[in-house]
């Protein structure tokens, strides 16, 4: 049994079977954009499903679907008007645009060496700009020493006009660096100037604060208690890569947790554990899951606390979700920016007090992604390979196949029955044509848990049999037990 | 029993219980955008799954979900780019810009009546645009002729000339209408200029229709087949309206099913026939439901036949869905857009072409304000008035409630043990506080339609009261019983 792990065999098993497709493929494709095809849709549903039900079935959790645009202040109270940019420089000669870090990454060892030489020599009578690239330079972390330069702007700007433009070749071209915002922004109404602009919103988080008081209200919660919520965001990435990794438009599964603050501690490790055995509980390979703690000088401006949940990916370790302590800063700023109050009012206590959040945030493409990935298997079977997708069952997009063995009177009939039958409750596949081996391998490479095949015994005692998709066992059931078998398996597996 | 039929109950009701907010409230709401509560995206899903099985688990309808953010050719092949506008003027004194037809609502019918006079007087040396004010203004239709005034360019212009500006009052101060593009833009990648416009999609349609090929060669599909999905869609409305049913950002379920040609109106029958019976089969009122079917000379430039299924809101009859005959005219378009063939090659004749299309487009949002809207009845109960949403049971938000009578020894724990079960299966309320009337009146406002009351009873042989909602009966089932009998009503009410 080998694993396979290369991405480029993911893409193409991915477009080949209906998984995924290129957006707009027709017209050359949208950068950073993909659409879900007949199994690719149902995969993304089950995931979905799934992690609704673990957060929302629950006494402790609401749901809610805010919408994508928001008020434009929301962006400035959470602070991504001012803060979610990128860096961005352009060739004044052939007006090429480059992220400052992609275009560090983008020049050779040699070339950064001499780059950074002549910056010291242009410093040398400055001994505080010299200290800080000796400091940048001796950075016990993983970053590149030249990139760590790159965002220091005073030393940015001597080291820029050293390089070459890496798409035309001209030195000392570049202009200094500017903040590029990651937000997508359109007009709402029929003017478009500067009081019309709104967002697509980055991430769905701040629907959920604005709502605080209004889900807290109309569901008579008490702390602590969480908000969830599944839905689309966007983010104008210049670099997108790695298929669903890193795209611009994305969907997002995210839990809001208010907690008083001296709990926060607790909740925090409750749902870093909670998160991190979802994940197994689907299946998901427990060596290829680890937790990537954040260290406490490298935390976002909000968080107390951070954890990433990484899986790993055929490009390497990535994370597929945050689990964060954003401590009461988000409704702090909400209150700020809106002059409403958000604070809570406790009964017990009869104080009132701004909550603190902890928040679960996973992609639910990028766990697409790494449940897509993790099943994927190339297997040798009686001297032959077969590709396998091994979804637990709650995850594959069809739950079983309704496959009649021959073509025989009567045999049409109670297969259609079998089908009939089992529509009701799951999404199955009727397939009639070919070879059983070949139509057994079909299901295979669909991630199908069970075959169902009608055959002679069957029209003598209704009964058939199922074939287990990864272990290919075979057991004998009677067609009045099939709706039980299938549920059980689902439920309890 | 009296249906309640008022638009702002609805709204109000709708926020107090948690099934649909203003968008971005604290910062004063975003108009035309909603965000849905606690309770309103458990309806919103349930509806959604309903329509999904419904279209998607049968053999001949595949799935798919395709990004907002489509490549900006599909929308000049579509006719979006060059059509989906409305005309509008602005005021050149105080710069209120008007849509047309609202402007000709805005005025009375004395002042109409005088400017048409006056422009008639202008007009007099030319008999061709008297031929046409004329036509206009003895058409049979219900339109108001003075819009059909403003319609063409050459009499709307006088026309306009004989007006004061509803919102400053001064006279002959409007520009000649110009074409205001309904389509959200915005810029992908880091320039914004116009090589980098993209919009958010104004229908989710085109995202099937640029998939055609894809979906149908990996999920080897054969004439007739159709593609289903469900999605976000946006149109920058001069005017939102009436609560969900006319907003910016809303949600469609929308099929489009491929046919040969000389199919068509079989299918398009089918289709007709077969989504009205599903919006019945849900429990709406048959009598607030009909078809419009549009005249022929009033079809949009796509479509050979087309109708509306309406349903009777507080503000009238408003359409819930439409089903259209398109024609080839989508894949056509597409094939000349994009220089990709879009035909399918048919085994059985050898003939190559590009089928029809039969498209199904309801609205999620509506969907969900006209079940909403349906379901809500106030009822005297012994001589009190009991408000009740009498939602089908599997659009229902909560499936049952688990409410223990008494706070006596062994009950909590026999109570949560009843919630544990059920959780696995349903999303349940569990509430124990209060007199037992208010608890269930609290779960009739919620359209629960199932209340479990634990009682001494329980305790002893380990039986439950379950009422039902509408018929407020209750019945004694035993506990290991519930599970089934709660699925049983689900799958067969």
């Amino acid at each position: 049994m080998e694993k396979q792990n290369d991405v480029d065999k993911i893409v193409s098993l991915a477009k080949r079977r209906g998984f995924v497709f290129q957006s707009s493929e027709i017209y050359g494709g949208l950068n950073g954009c993909w659409d879900y095809g007949p199994l690719g849709v149902e995969l993304l549903k089950n995931i979905k499903e799934e992690w609704w039900k673990s957060m929302t079935y629950r006494e402790d959790v609401e749901g809610v679907d805010a919408s994508i645009l928001m008020h434009p202040k929301v962006w400035e109270a959470s602070g991504h008007v001012a803060n979610f940019t990128d860096p961005m420089i352009d060739c004044k000669q052939c007006k090429a645009r480059f992220r400052l870090d992609v275009l560090g990454d983008s020049i050779n060892q040699k070339k950064k060496d001499k780059a950074v030489i002549e910056t010291k020599t242009e410093f040398k009578a400055n001994a505080q700009v010299l200290e800080r690239i000796e400091n940048k330079l001796s950075n016990p972390g993983d970053e590149d020493p030249f990139n760590l330069l790159l965002e220091d702007a005073e030393i940015s700007k001597v080291l820029l006009s050293k390089l070459n433009c890496p798409q035309c070749g001209n030195p000392n071209t570049f202009t200094d660096a500017r903040k590029f915002n990651l937000m997508f922004k359109t007009f709402i109404g029929p003017v478009e100037d500067n009081s019309a602009v709104v967002y697509l919103r980055p991430e769905t988080a701040q629907g959920i604060f604005v709502n605080f008081l209004n889900v807290q209200g109309s569901a008579r919660q008490k702390l602590p208690f969480g908000i969830a919520q599944i839905g689309k965001a966007f983010r104008n990435e210049i670099n997108t890569k790695n298929f669903l990794f890193r795209t611009r438009e994305f969907e997002q599964m995210e839990m809001q947790f208010f907690v008083k603050p001296a709990d926060d501690k607790k909740w925090y490790d409750y749902w870093k554990a909670e998160r991190l055995e979802w994940f197994k509980s689907l299946g998901m390979t427990p060596s290829k899951l680890r937790y990537h703690d954040h260290p406490q000088n490298k935390l976002a401006h909000y968080a107390k606390e951070a954890t990433d949940i990484e899986y790993e990916f055929p490009f390497g370790w990535g994370e597929i979700e945050g689990i964060h302590n954003r401590t009461d800063f988000d409704l702090s700023q909400h209150e700020k920016f809106s002059g409403k109050s958000l604070k809570y009012f406790d009964e017990e206590s009869k104080e009132k007090f701004v909550p603190y959040i902890i928040e679960t945030s996973a992609g639910a493409s990028r766990s697409f992604m790494a449940f897509l990935t993790d099943a994927y298997y190339e297997e040798e079977v009686k001297g032959e390979i077969r590709s396998v997708l091994k979804f637990h069952p709650r995850l594959a997009p069809l739950k079983a196949a309704i496959l009649p063995l021959v073509n025989k009177d009567g045999m049409p009939e109670i297969s259609r029955e079998i089908e009939k039958t089992l529509r009701k409750n799951f999404k199955v596949f009727y397939d009639d044509k070919g070879a059983i081996g070949r139509r057994y391998r079909r299901m295979d490479e669909a991630g199908t848990p069970y075959s169902i095949t009608v055959d002679t015994q069957t029209l003598e005692d209704r009964t058939v049999t199922v074939r287990e998709r990864d272990s290919m066992e075979q057991v004998r059931v009677s067609i009045d037990q099939l709706t039980n078998y299938l549920s059980d398996k689902l439920l309890n597996s």
